[in-house]
């Protein structure tokens, strides 16, 4: 298998866990750069990323023209991935989705925080975008590039933004770390919820936030999640 | 396959839909217009959503009597789909159901709105009905056409109604999208929850809503969706 | 298949939709009269709810010791059903389990209500019995005749008991009002708890409760939802 | 089968209920005392609990170093395991994990503590050990002797120690009781919750979780418990 094709079967993969574990329904998708054109990335044309297979795979140009579409229909909002891509050169692979989890503090002043160790690569700050600010009433979808590089510069040097009444947009640096900080982001986001029920919460210190994020790394912790999130995309839900 | 044929395959696939999103249980349903005669509408008999089949769908008369019933029991609150149809000539598909995230709503002065785009079409305003108001103490059921016609009036022009200590009842311009705003009600519902625990809420403004309805059309994300949430019917809950 | 057969048959499968449904785990049981020595009744060996079996029907007196035992093992807790039976011959069936949703009522001063029509068969008023008040500190087991005739007084002509620190008893005229009705608090349970955090509730008032009540009979609802459970079984949680 | 065969078959199974009951997902461990070198312990090499299987059994020394690793790579965190073995000599299993439910506990001043009689054996004190006490900012992980030898001394006598930020260790006379302790640690951890919700909470008492917790042993309601899971895992999550 060439390297395009192993990227191409992660990317398969990965759209089948973000559905398998409730980040994606019928909506959302994940994107990675394409390895030997760094300006154009791979991207599934317009499907649900639970049924996403390998034909499904299209190529893009920075402003979001399909390469080679023979007739497969791309993904309306694309243009979150072109305006990362463009922004920032360390990005691999994004996500978007619209997590019922995190939705919440999307439209609520409330800063979402990582709590827990697994889940410190969310990042100590994670804005919030509102399309409102820029582009008054829309149909809140990201439709070109002039909306996509304004959630870009929201988003700055951050792993994660929000979109108010909307959803998020996760950056990392591989496939594999995109689709488990989506899934730890949800996780985290429904626990500080419950935490703060509780009583005041004590949060990841930033030394501690940068310490764990490196055991996030394909050496450590993130093979065997990987691993076992493949594994479960094989049960029924 | 007729075109009537057709519009029943669809509504069978709408009530197993139903049934395997959790917006119905033993109790629910939902109803088209008949293609031919506006004046009558297709309805399942009483079984529960999940277990339908094309031969259970029976064909009602405005005043809710069934045109050849065949042995089949109809559903006793077949009433509201009556009341509705009636007054909303608009209406093509009627669901009727007990959703749990939405009861709360139902027996509280809190409004139900919009937080997220996708959620838009459940509209800006929603109706508590409460049967108590004219007919006083009753079972609260639906169970004749004075009492599906003080719900058509509550409903009024808008999409959804909701009933106090009952449930609630979505209207649309289609089988799929009458489908997509039950489940995106009830999903709205436990976000909604969950936002207003973190602090003042955004909601989608009015011009949003009006924008983002107009995406949920069946050449959009519908489609989308619809396929998607077809394609789970055949996956264990 | 003799009537005591069929009841067996009953028993088993309400057994299995307690275990699909959540209500039980690896605790609780549910017992019915003996058709034709209304002194004794039914009610499975030990075993978790959802992997009993006809051969695992026991028959016991009203003093809670087995009939024909042939080495099987009897639940503990059988005094429940003892002294329920001895106090009310109205009662037909009998679930005691811990279904999670319900604890938090039992451990509280905030009275469990039915907000819903469908769950109005639980009941206006539900007692909350604490094994505490006359037997000190316990193991929380109602572990012979006195503590299950303490709770048999607690209950008094009411539909369902809360036990303090440890779960409830249901009460009904027949297995598959038991069932429901064990499933509808349930239920009930976890959304009046949603309800409550969104403001001042509304509650059936006595009449609605009472004519609700009518419907859950077996010519009605109950039907249904017993065949809608029935058929849930067969699938995978 | 020996005894070492049939402990590690038992660990096998503890293995996969642990995932199957969502007290572990890609992360956290089971281990029990070597039965013939009570200095010595059995832990599965660096894999998913949910996909553990016996040829992933290794044995450790006191200190953490394997006996034969044959290639297989051991948990980072085996520390904790070493370290509580040492100091606790009546502990014969121990599980490490993350589940959700307990980790608002451990960024919280809420003391978690029993509401129910099946949780009692999580004990009457549930203390919380903060690595960032004595070692300052790190990537959170019991990655040396040291570090699990403080978290040791938090533990105590105790039954359970939660770990801020992180997840908590369960410790228990044998592989069931671990498994269930767990797993009703996490239930007791979401009730509690729902509990204080609804208003002032009775916890059992000091006696009553002494007299409790006795039931939880091998002749009692435990076995019913383990063979339930067990045949659990048999089914799809």
């Amino acid at each position: 298998m060439s390297d395009l094709d192993a990227l191409i079967a992660d990317l398969v993969i990965a759209n089948r866990i973000l559905g398998r574990e409730g980040v994606c329904d019928a909506f959302g998708h994940i994107s990675v750069r394409h390895p030997d054109r760094p300006d154009r990335f791979l991207l599934s044309c317009s499907r649900s990323p639970e049924f996403v297979q390998a034909d499904d795979i299209m190529v893009f140009e920075p402003d979001g023209s399909p390469v080679d579409a023979r007739g497969r229909q791309p993904y309306l909002e694309r243009f979150i991935h072109c305006a990362i891509f463009e922004a920032r050169p360390d990005v691999q692979s994004i996500v978007h989705n619209h997590a019922p989890g995190v939705i919440p503090y999307s439209v609520t002043q409330t800063p979402l925080r990582p709590i827990q160790h697994t889940f410190a690569r969310i990042g100590a700050d994670i804005p919030v975008w509102d399309i409102h600010d820029r582009f008054g009433d829309t149909n809140m979808l990201v439709s070109d590039v002039a909306q996509g590089r304004d959630l870009a510069a929201c988003l700055a040097d951050n792993v994660v933004v929000l979109m108010r009444g909307h959803g998020c947009t996760v950056t990392a640096p591989s496939i594999a770390e995109a689709v488990l900080t989506s899934i730890y982001l949800q996780v985290n986001a429904q626990l500080q919820m419950d935490a703060m029920r509780l009583g005041d919460v004590t949060y990841l210190t930033p030394g501690e936030i940068e310490a764990s994020s490196q055991i996030n790394q394909p050496k450590s912790g993130s093979v065997r999640a990987w691993e076992y999130l493949k594994a479960r995309t094989n049960q029924e839900a």
